[in-house]
This record gives C-alpha cells, sequence and structure tokens, in this order.
C-alpha cells in the first residue's frame, strides 16, 4: 500500500512535523518501508507503479495522515459506565457502580457484547494500540483478546490481581493470593498461546489493580511472574491522596516505594495517574525508567490534582496518554489531549509557573509517548515504524486558513469521530467510515 | 406539529424531568401548547388526529426531545479561529490574532460566508438562540442577522462599540465616541426593521467591548441608548485581574461599579465571564438583576480562575451558558457543559469546599438559564413556551443501561453534533441530518 498525501507526526516533544504532500510506503509486514517527498526524482515513478499495481492510495486534499494514538490506561470492563456516576467520591462509585459491573464479566456473553462495542469505539476514535486493563476473570480477558485480534487493534491486556479481604468486596476479589497468582500465569500462558498461534499483536500484562487491593504475597508474586516472562506491568500509582496515606499506614512507605520494593517498578511499568508524587518519587521513576499513564480526564474527577506535565517531562520521565475508562468518560484521545492543554493552564492559574503545555507536546504523549512507554516501534510516521494510522478530515478546511500549524490546531480541538475516515494497524485497515457513513 | 416520545427537560437548578412517552403538541405560532402523557384520556385520539393530518412526529427510541440550547456569548467574526493560538496570552491573542480578523468582515463578502459556517455551526450544535457580539461594522453585522433569519436562528446581535483610542488598534476601531454611538443606534434602527418587516426572531443588543476599549462618552451614550430602546445590554466583566486592575486606575472604581454608573448593569444585562467577581460585586449583580454568561472553556485560557457557579446560584443570580467562540474553542454548548462540571470539581481541589456542581445544574444554565437572562420563553418543554428543539440519539441505547438518569449523563458526556439528528426553532425545523447523512 501507499498513501500518497499529507502528513502530522510528532518528532519530539516540542515538535510535530507536517509534510504537504509525500508518498507513504507500506510493505508486506505492515512497516513503513518508504517516505518520498514530491521533489524525490522517483516520487513519479514510484507512484505510477503503486498506481498500475491498484495499491495507490490518495489522501483528500483537506484530508491528514496521523500516526495512530496509543491509549496507556483503559478500564475495558468499565465502558458501559463511561460518564456516569461521576459526581460521587471514589470510595461510592468503586463500592455502588465499578466493582458490581466489573463481576458481571464473569458471564462471557456479557464481556462478548461490551468488549467488542469498546474496541470498536476505540478505535474509530483512532487509537490502534491500548494497554488493558481486564477484569479478575481469566476467560473473560482471553474474550477481549480474541475481539482485539479479530477487529485488528494491538492490544496490552491484564487479568486483574486483586485479593486483599479489607480493601476489595467479597463478591469480587480473587479467592486467594494462590488463586490471583495462578490465574495471572495461567492467563499470560494463554494469551501467550494465542499470540503464536495467531500472529495477532496481543501481549499480556502483569496487573496488581493498586498496591492496596493486593496482599504482600500477591504483590510479591507478581514481581516474579514479571521477571520470570520479561512483560509489561501496569498498575495505579499516588492517584489520591487517600492512596498515599494508605501506603505509609500500611508499609511505612510512599506508594512508589512499595511498588519497587515489589519489583513491580520496571522499565517496561506503566503507572497510571501519578498526580501525588513527589519529587522523590519522580527520581525513583527515573531510576527505573518507568513511564506514566497521563490520564487528564479522570484526574479532574479522582486525581485529586494535575500531573504537571511539563515539570514531569523536565526530569526525563517518559509519559503516554490514557483515556483511564470510565473514570474518565471519553474514549476519544484527542478529548484527552485537549484536557491536559486545559488542565496545564488551569495549574499555571494556581500559582504553578511554567507549567502549560501545548497541543503539540500533549499530541507528542499520545503518540511517540505512549509507543516509547510500551517499547514498540510506532507512533510516528517514519521509516521502519509500524503503518499504525488515522486519515482525518479538517471539517474546517478552505472555508478557514490552511496553515499547517492552524490545521494540526483545528485537528486536535476539533476532531470527533465522525472526522476519523480511516484507520490502519500495521499497514491493515480496521475502520473505514467511507462504507457505513454518508458524507455531506 | 405533535412529537410523540421521550423528553428530557430541566426544571431548576437541581432537577431535570424525564418524562418516557408524551404528546407534545405545537401550535401555529411555535407555542408548546399542550403536554399529553400517555395515560392520559386523549392520548390516542389526539395521536389519531396528528396522524390523520400527518403532523405526526414520532420520535424513535434511543433518541431524545430535549430543549435547544441558548449560547449567552459568541464572537461571531472570531469563528474562523476557533482552536488556534490558544497558547498565547491575552494581548498577543487579541493584537495578532483577534483584531487582525475581525476587521476583515468590513468585507461583506468574507461576512457572508463565516457567518453562514458559523450559524449552521451553531445549529448543528443544537444552539436555537445565540446572543452574538458581532464586530464594529454595521453592515456586515446586519449580514449575520439576515444569515440567523435565513437558518431559522433566533439572534440577539450587538455591533460592537470600541473607540477608546489607548485600549484599541488605530486599524480597528470607532473613528470617534460620536462615530460609535452613531452607528450603533443605526444598528438598532436596521435590524428592528428588518424585525418588523420579516418578522424574524431578531434583537439589537448594546454591546461595549469592555470597559477598557470604551471612552466615558461612549459608555454613557450606550448606556443611554439600551434606556431609550429598552434593550439588552452584553459586554465583559472582571474576565481577567488585568481588566480589575485597569478599572481601578482609571475609575478609582471596580470593573461592576464602572458599569453600574453608566447605566450598564440592568436586569436586562448579560456579562461574559465575571470571574473576579467579589462579593460585593455580586451584591450589585444581584441588586441589579444583572445575569452572567459562563464560560467554562475560555475561562480556562483567559479567565484566570472559575467561575464559582455554585456560589453565586446561592446567591440567586442567574447565569446561562456561553462558548465564547473563540476565546472557547468549541461551538458545542455540550462540551462546555461538560468543562463547567469539569472545572467546577477542579475548584473543589483546590480547597473551595462545596463548589462542585452536576450535568444537571449546568444543563439548567444552559437552558432555563440562559431563557432567562434574555428574559425570553424558551429553554423548557413546557406548555406556552416557544417550540426550540433538539433531537439526540443516545449513540449507546441498548448496548448499555436505559435508566433515565444513566440516559442523560451518556447524553450529555457523549453527544457531538453527529448524535443531533433535528433542531427546530419556534416549532420550525432548522436542521435535519437524516437528510444529509447515512447512519449506521
Ligand atoms: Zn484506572
Ligand atoms: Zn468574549
Amino acid at each position: 500500500m501507499v498513501f500518497e498525501g499529507a502528513i502530522f507526526s510528532s518528532v519530539s516533544f516540542d515538535k510535530a512535523d507536517f509534510s504537504p504532500k509525500v508518498l507513504t510506503c507500506i510493505d508486506q509486514s505492515g512497516l513503513i518501508d518508504r517516505i518520498i517527498s514530491v521533489d524525490e526524482p522517483d516520487y513519479k515513478s514510484v507512484k505510477q507503479t503503486a498506481e498500475n499495481l491498484n495499491i495507490l492510495h490518495p489522501i483528500p486534499k483537506g484530508s491528514y495522515l496521523l500516526p495512530g494514538f496509543i491509549d496507556l490506561h483503559v478500564h475495558a470492563p468499565q465502558w458501559p459506565q463511561a460518564g456516569l456516576a461521576l459526581d460521587k467520591p471514589l470510595d461510592e462509585w468503586l463500592q455502588k457502580y465499578t466493582f458490581p459491573l466489573e463481576v458481571k464479566y464473569k458471564d462471557l456473553n456479557f464481556a462478548k457484547e461490551n468488549y467488542t462495542g469498546l474496541v470498536n469505539e476505540l478505535l474509530e476514535n483512532g487509537t490502534t494500540t491500548v494497554l488493558y486493563f481486564g477484569s479478575i476473570h481469566t476467560d473473560a480477558n482471553l474474550v477481549l483478546a480474541d475481539i482485539c485480534a479479530e477487529a485488528g487493534q494491538r492490544a496490552f491486556i491484564g487479568k486483574v490481581a486483586m485479593d486483599n479481604p479489607t480493601q476489595t468486596p467479597e463478591y469480587y476479589r480473587d479467592s486467594s493470593s494462590k488463586e490471583s497468582l495462578e490465574q495471572t500465569e495461567l492467563f499470560i500462558n494463554r494469551l501467550l498461546d494465542k499470540q503464536k498461534k495467531t500472529g495477532a499483536e496481543l501481549t499480556p500484562v502483569i496487573t496488581p489493580r493498586f498496591v492496596p487491593s493486593c496482599t504482600d504475597e500477591t504483590l510479591a508474586g507478581l514481581g516474579n511472574l514479571a521477571k520470570k516472562y520479561d512483560l509489561p506491568i501496569q498498575s495505579h500509582c499516588s492517584e489520591s491522596i487517600w492512596e498515599d496515606h494508605y501506603a505509609i499506614e500500611r508499609f511505612n512507605l510512599r506508594d512508589t516505594q512499595v511498588l519497587d520494593k515489589f519489583h513491580l517498578l520496571t522499565s517496561k511499568s506503566i503507572m497510571a495517574h501519578a498526580t501525588q508524587l513527589n519529587d522523590s518519587d519522580l527520581e525513583l521513576f527515573k531510576q527505573r525508567n518507568t513511564a506514566i499513564a497521563h490520564c487528564p480526564i479522570s484526574n479532574v474527577y479522582f486525581g485529586n490534582s494535575v500531573l504537571p506535565v511539563k515539570h514531569i517531562h523536565e526530569k526525563n520521565i517518559n509519559m503516554g496518554m490514557g483515556t483511564d475508562i470510565s473514570g474518565g468518560f471519553s474514549p476519544s484521545i484527542y478529548r484527552n489531549i485537549q484536557q491536559s492543554v486545559m488542565s496545564s493552564q488551569m495549574l499555571q492559574d494556581n500559582s504553578h509557573s511554567d507549567s502549560r503545555i501545548s497541543a503539540t507536546n500533549a499530541f507528542y504523549l499520545a503518540t511517540i509517548g505512549g509507543a516509547k512507554a510500551l517499547h514498540i516501534k510506532t507512533g510516528q510516521i517514519s521509516v521502519g515504524y509500524k503503518a499504525d494510522f488515522q486519515i482525518v478530515t479538517d471539517q474546517y478546511f478552505n472555508s478557514m486558513s490552511n496553515e499547517p500549524q492552524d490545521v494540526f490546531e483545528r485537528l486536535i480541538y476539533h476532531t470527533t469521530k465522525s472526522e476519523i475516515n480511516e484507520v490502519y494497524v500495521s499497514g491493515k485497515q480496521v475502520i473505514n467510515r467511507g462504507e457505513h457513513h454518508g458524507r455531506k
């Protein structure tokens, strides 16, 4: 496949590149093979060849090729309550809404129906790679994996481990530490099998819900499993004032130190929220090369404060973007990029000088930042990278300024799934709205 | 016309009503005539009659009749830059982007093209009544009026008055106070004429840009014109720390007191932003029965702080919702409702206890609050009120909980213009997406 048209792609925290007219060539394995700009000598011949082979895909004027987004934090089972009960305090939200919902995924039909809706929704929003929290149910998590494989989304999936009787409800917890670890290992093996057999881009993830929900044995066992299988780790870290107090009370340690003590803070770890990290926590994140999933919408409701993205970036700690469905109500990374910029502005108003970030900064998090956190070659439109794309239409093209920076900002601020026409993962088309939707 | 189906409508700050199945009957003048619930004896006969007359409009399951939204603050000429340059400080944003854009509306073709796009965009987003700042150009403002009339949107429009040479650029200001007042009065008379001749719902509005941009003579003259013609007044009030300092320096008064001194703070006044009002300002707002246009997105960028909506509501001061295009990037009142809830939550995190508002509270502002501010009978689906409606689809109906409160929150959090299928102003259909768009 050869795409012809304009590209926006992040190159660094402070810079997104615009290429007005290039050929982006994808090889059989779904990698970007060559990018040929219009002034190169063989532009015409390559284009002609692609045309002859019927593999030329022109991107219309006013539409743009962007890297697919990477969502570093989704609670897959919580999708049916996205946007609901957000006026409730965290504890009530968990006990009265979230846990009763998550337990329903024991029913694999329920899981199949809801996970199908979610995976499709995320793809429609331009999200090509997702790091998922599943539920505690091994089989339901495998259903999620099947659905991702079938829909063509790259997925990192964790069986949630939670067995601490004082911090989890009886009806929704692993019955023992042994059970928690056995099921985690079973899930790992089943998913690795599936991956080997089908070639689908699926990776199991070690997933302690968060420190309070796990016993010491489970935290230790999960650390061992991460090492044994060399796997990514995901959890929540220092999301709230309460969470930090809890760690001090139980361990006389900071939340970060607890995770580290159990070998859960590695270069393959991605910790969600992290709004309460202090400078010594950040130092530890940096030493371990652990990444943060920035969830700007969710943080408004549950994070007790704004993640100081600029400050953390300056400390050379990597961050990606997460929707945190359903602590965050929106499945759209665009919407979260917008919120991250706005939250940073509000942080500045609250006398944290120089904390404002730009749309360009947030776009970096949503693409390159996420890819680095997951150690995958995607998130940018460069040779050798996976062909994970979204083709997005600027709905105001021609009726407003067509300067690249203006178009870029308009795309960031105005794109909803209606403007995302096509989505590709590893070169394979996974969404084509043109097939389903009339256009004005 | 008789609509059959489910309704959500605000009844008070704390309550939105749900009616699962009613007939909403519209009379020839575009008012709601009767609302008949399914258990009333003549439900069937009225429905049958409507069917026979071919005026029954069934609202499909999973779609809902909601009041059209009222947007209390739009800078019409700024639409082409919505979402752009939001990382710039206010002064640079005004001088380098906004004023150079507004001056272009001298060209009536430019005005026509851009205003057509804007009015259609707002209608597509479910906004049936708008309070517009125009530009300084009388003729271009009349073009805006014509476009609103033709598109069927209820519009309150102001010719912007700005003549203070020290606070406005030479290329974009009224050449003198005399010119400013004469053009304002000319615009008033032209618009009142147009209104009389065509019956379109158009109202002229006294519009000092804000205190700093006007000379004393102009402020005084505008106060007189408001009284002479008994007109609404719109301006910005205490939007920023700078604005407050300016009023003290020039008048040794608070911004609110300056407006009041010039008779610009009346029961027909609507002041945008008001983020910096102190309790004595609020007391004056209450005495004058002046309303506030709450612009939650714009306030993040330019307001220097969050409007304490709950606090102000408890003081019995009326508020409506404003997008503040293009200080706010989004033409969607839904998006602003979401932001108002989120901003109130962030205010609470910054130790303003009990400041959190709900989706229901913000929905009240966007409908009844706005209607009260403009003294028009709309914003609720009740007998005797104007039939200003939007028919909105819950895109997740049936795949998620169908409890009314859940559906309501989902509509508030997930609706984009793609889900707004039809829009009515005074009983007249002004948007019908079904005509243009395929549906999945
Ligand atoms: Zn989470
Ligand atoms: Zn304004």
